[in-house]
This record gives C-alpha cells, structure tokens and sequence, in this order.
C-alpha cells in the first residue's frame, strides 16, 4: 500500500518557502492489530501549521525534521482491524497532510452525519475554529449586548463564527478583513455591522470613524500593526482574547515581539487580556458542537469554506494563511467526499 | 480657621522634585449647613499619588495644577454642620495633603474602632492596601496550593498582605523586595518562602533558582527590569495581577513603555493578564474587610506602618516609594491619634 505525505525537511525561517516541505510516495506497513487505515478526504490548513513547523515556543512539540507534517484530517476508513471501527466509518482529527493514514484511532474522532450539512461545513466548522470561536469569544470575550467588538481575519475560519456569535449576543461588530470581496461577504452576507479592509484602508483611522467610543471585545487573530491599531483603541474594562497572531508567525525565529507592551495601559484601562488555545477546552466541546450545529440548523450562523483541489498543492495552499489569500476556511479536498 | 495644605503646582517631568509640590496656609471658610470639618490624623502616602500629579492616561481625572494635593486621609471631627457625625467621630476615605479638610462626607466613611487593632493600622490595612491586595490576589490571581506566587514591592504596603494570603492559600510565596531587613522580615516574621533583595542580587537568577519550574501567579507592583524578570518566568496558563508599576510611573509623560510586548508568550503559554484598580471592588469592600479583620485578630495576618512625622515633610515623605524607603505602608501623622 502507498500512500503520499508532506514531510517537514527544514524550518522555515520567515515565510515558508519550497523546500521547507517535501512531497512524496512511500509504502505504508500492514495494519496491526486495532489499527486502521484512512483515506483522507479533507485536509484541514490553520494558521498555526507555521507555528508547528517552527520550534519556537509554542503549546504541543513541534514536527520533527523529517516527520509527516501535522495537520487536522477527516476522511473515510478503507480498512479495520480494530474493533469497532467499520470500512465506511467517517473519522476526523489530528492526523498528516497525507493521503491515507494508518492510525490507531488516538486523536481522531468518529464524525456522525448531520443532515443538511456537507462533510465540508461539518469538519471545517466543528474541527476546530467553531470551537475556537465560541469559547475564546463567550469565555474570554463576555459579550455583552450594545458592545463594540472587533475581530481581525474577520473572513476567515474563526473570525466570520466569531462576528456572528457576537451579533447573535447583541454586539455591534466590526471585521477587519483584506479585500472589498470580504468586506462584503461579512457585513452583507453574515450581518457584521461594519468592515475595515486593512488593503484600502488605514484601520486606526477606520476604527476611529467606526467605534469612536472605543472597543469593549478584541478577538485577536493577526498580531502586528492591526493588533497595535486595535490594542490602542481598548475600552476601559475591554477584553482582549488572544487566538492567534498570524502576522507573526512568519518572524523569523527569536525575532522580537513587533507589538510594544502596553502594561500601563492594561493597568489604567483595567483590561484582560488572555491566551488560549482551543485544545485547552477541549472537554466542553460537545457544549459548543451542539450550540453551533443548533445555529448553522437555523441559518443563524453560515460558514464558507475554502476547497482547494490536490494534496499535491498542499505546500502553496498552506501560504494562502500567511497572505490573506483564503476567503473561508481553507481546506483541501485529497479524495472524493 | 487656618489650614496647612499641599498644592499641586506643577507636574512633575520624572521624579518628584522640590517645586512640584506647595505647601502654605490658608483660611477655610465657616461650615455651610450639611458640612463638617475634619481634623486630619494620618495622611496616606500611596503610588499612585504620582499617577494623580501627571496628566497621563489614568482612572480619575488628574489633580489639577494649583489644587490640593488628592490623599487617603483618616481623621477627627472637630466641628459639624450634619446631622448623624457628631464631634470626635473618626471618618477616612478620600481628601487632600491637608491639616484639616472642610466635607459634606463624599468620599469619606465612619470608621468603628476595633478593639486591639490601632487605628493606624486599621486606617493602613482597610483603607486601600488591604482591599487591594486580597481582590487582586484571589479574583485575578486565583491561586490554589502549591502554586508558587511572587510578590513584588513585598515589604510594603500591599506585598506584605498579599503574600501572607498567598501562605493562607497554600502557594509557594517568594517576595521581592530591596534590602536585607526587608527580605528578613518577610520571611521570618511574615512566613514568606522565600526573598529576593533586587538590591544584592540578580531578580532572573534569583527566580530561576527559586522557580525552577516557573510561576504561576505574579502579582505585579512595580514595573520596569523586575517586572520583565518575572514575566519571563511566568507558567502555562499563568496569571498576573497588573496593580501598580511604580518603577515608571516617575518616567517623563509619553516615554514608552520599558517592558517589551509578550503577546506571543501570553498566546503560547495562555496567560491571563489583568488590570485593575482597588475601587473597580468597591462594592465588595466589606468583605475584604471581614476577611483581613479575621485574619488580623487572628495574627494569621499582620501588618507593618512606616510613620513619619509631619504634614510640612509630606512632600519629601512621598519620594520614598518610588525610592523603595519605605517598610511598611507609608503613613504621614499629621496629629495626634
């Protein structure tokens, strides 16, 4: 049995570049008692790809030199020895930018069939930035109804759950997204009550203009000059849920923090600002699947997806994070769903 | 009537220096109906005055230039236009670097004399340091056993209680404080783990001796080199306590801030970083002061004043927080208790 991998030959230092990540064919062994195999359908790409391949500090080890790089997976068992699991079976987690898998279930979960929701949305949404949006936004973000929030990568996976939920709790909200197309999506198509587009626009003017008042809710996402833009604009007793800085990602290694500390301003303004991961929840996950799979049944919540084709492609799709490239959650199709 | 009084007359740029600060005497007008006059006891001298005197970003309005200096005051009725206070009644709360203060009772609140506590530590403890030190330490630093919490400025005011909360809490308390009395006393008489003299020794070394596994909770006071020290050192999902930066508050207006931004640090290891000012609890204030009360009859909890003597010195008095020549919380007798 063959299968294709990505392997991570050699840390990026900036950007990724070619030759960071190999792309190959090699034989997977015979399965072992209570393993089975899994033909990967969807490969799910996330900001912190980057964050993995790097060894930076950071909340799980990162992918050895050599090692299939890691990424969240859904797709289809073709073959069981393991009890339980049936060849048809749907199983989504942690797995490789890989072709098949050969796993003993560790890190994956069965993934049951919602009515009136594609493979894509289910996996896109309840993988992982669905559960990131709901707690980083309600745990951390505390919404409250007439509150101003703002979230960056606002049309990305997690940012266009996040804008959404925060209308849903009664938010004024902003999103901040790259491109009028965007822009758009998110003030017309998913109800967000204004967008910055940081290409067209200078974002601390265009705060400025859009919540003059300040920002109760940041839901960061970018890191760099639109956090400072952001950070800068914080309401007395604001919160500042730290997701992710993608824009930072890409430092090369040991560079400094490019945002200034604004302890002083945390103090005077009384603000909180903490870190997660979406892992770090990971037991109150059935809370957010079944509060987001009730709003998606409602039409409350839309989410898109961003379907590239060919596992093959994987390396350049990935980019498409660190450029603003991807317009919905970035996926890529490797089989047939 | 005559009063003594502290003017504001100019801003300081850095440290407080001769000039900054007035002090004369003037004549108060007689009592309107509902007023009362106020011989002062004791003044308190406190970090933030310096906040007060800068017209930096900050929680209440700055003292304006040729006004009273703003102080923590606890004193003597000694004339009353209102009904309910009655001559001789002991009030405190906020009022000016003044011998006396003429009130309608905004801002001030009777204090009850308790038996066995004097009223300089009564006034000490209750008034700000106290409420302080236990809701920054258990709402924001919520700390379990066997954590370990460091303090810094721990030989003063608020350090001294919130240390010994945290031993009542069951933490690991290591205290930073400048000079060996001060060190010996937190440890030998207030039960503190452990003490680092800034001034004799490296902090980070210090730490990494002290912690080697890192630090759960900081509970910041000061700002600048030591603060940067701790946050490095901080734990997965760490929390700090922002309560004071007392190193830069003397820094001139609009110099930035001194410690870097962490922001991919607070990401990565999922701190939470909070800011806050004692009366954001007033509401709750009197269960701190059940609690320290208890804890205070029960010498599970003492307290340590640093009297000076007289309103004519007040000026020169204040300089010793920002120079760490206070041991203990720093309280200037204006008369007689």
């Amino acid at each position: 049995m063959q299968r294709q991998v990505w392997r991570l030959v050699r840390r990026p230092q900036g950007d990724i570049r070619d030759g960071d990540l190999e792309y190959g064919t090699e034989s997977l062994p015979p399965l072992a008692d209570g393993e089975f195999l899994v033909e990967v359908i969807y490969l799910s790409l996330d900001p912190t790809n980057r964050i993995w391949m790097s060894d930076m500090e950071q909340y799980m080890p990162p992918v050895a030199i050599g090692a299939p790089m890691r990424g969240g997976i859904a797709g289809r068992v073709t073959q069981s020895r393991k009890a339980g699991v049936a060849v048809g079976d749907i199983y989504a987690g942690l797995g490789e930018w890989a072709s098949h898998i050969v796993t003993d279930g560790t890190m994956l979960q069965q993934m049951p069939a919602i009515p009136g929701v594609s493979l894509a949305a289910a996996f896109g949404t309840f993988g992982v930035v669905g559960p990131t949006a709901y707690f980083g936004l309600l745990d951390i973000g505390q919404p409250k109804p007439g509150e101003t929030l703002v979230v960056s990568a606002a049309a990305g996976g997690v940012g266009q759950i996040v804008g959404q939920i925060g209308k849903l709790k009664g938010c004024r909200v902003i999103g901040i997204a790259g491109g009028a197309d965007k822009c758009r999506w998110i003030t017309d198509e998913l109800g967000f009550d204004a967008a910055i587009d940081y290409k067209a626009e200078d974002v601390g003017a265009a705060l400025d203009r859009l919540a003059p008042d300040g920002i109760d809710i940041n839901f960061e996402q970018v890191g760099g000059a639109i956090m400072d833009a952001v950070l800068k604009r914080m309401k007395l007793f604001g919160r500042v849920a730290l997701c992710g800085m993608i824009a930072q990602y890409n430092l090369a290694d040991g560079a400094a923090d490019p945002v200034p500390g604004y302890w002083t301003m945390m103090l005077m303004r009384r603000l909180t600002v903490r870190g997660f991961i979406v892992t770090d929840f990971a037991p109150r996950f059935p809370e957010a699947m079944m509060a987001l799979g009730q709003w998606m049944a409602s039409s409350q919540v839309k989410t898109r997806q961003d379907i590239r084709q060919g596992l093959d492609k994987a390396g350049e799709h990935v980019k498409l994070l660190y450029s603003g490239g991807n317009f919905g959650k970035l996926l890529v199709e490797v089989s047939a769903p």
